[in-house]
């Protein structure tokens, strides 16, 4: 399988579950997540489904620029390096953001969110 | 050891090695290392030191204005992502760049790069 496909496939799951049901997200992560948001750190699936449902926004669209992926290492991991645009709605302009993910196998074949840190790109 | 301590204590020594001895940062990649940089792959210490010395530019100066990092999962690492400025001597504008590293321990308790993404964040 593809690396670069299987982040492609990733990425663009992540993002639409994330514009449109925002609290699938949940079944992306485990106990063992982790999410940086903005530097504030949250752990297991549950407190980072929180975080992302609490973020003061309703509608929005993610559009994506950019996405590098390489294997993490032994475990069959990989990690993923995204840059893209974050469109609230009402707001004229769109956010730039920075993203990194570390997904790893499940026993199922598919993969879970192991590190997840976002950054909003400041001007 | 605090994770956060030893992702600062890399990052300084990473770009501060960059902006005055770019050679030696070799020194932190071994052969399964991968750098992706603005797209390109490159693996191996020695092809990562040779495109990061191939760079169409000479003196440089990193300013970092973000780190997170977070341990990677059960081999011991850590996923690190940064936020900063690169600034080109006689260019008047700094770059934004994001940049992502998945570090490794060594049998030596120090780390290794083995995983970096880099990206200039477009306005």
């Amino acid at each position: 399988m593809d690396p670069n496909a299987v982040a492609k496939a990733f990425v663009e799951h992540y993002y639409s579950t994330f514009d449109t049901n925002r609290g699938g997200l949940a079944n992306l992560y485990q106990d063992g997540s982790m999410l940086t948001f903005e530097g504030q750190p949250f752990q297991g699936a549950q407190n980072i489904a929180a975080k992302l449902a609490s973020l003061p926004f309703q509608q929005c669209q993610h559009t994506i620029t950019t996405v590098d992926c390489q294997p993490s290492g032994p475990t069959g991991g990989m990690v993923v390096f995204v840059s893209g645009n974050l469109q609230l709605a009402g707001e004229q302009h769109a956010l730039k953001f920075s993203q990194m993910f570390h997904l790893m196998p499940t026993p199922q074949g598919s993969f879970y969110v192991q590190n997840d840190i976002f950054r909003l790109n400041y001007a």
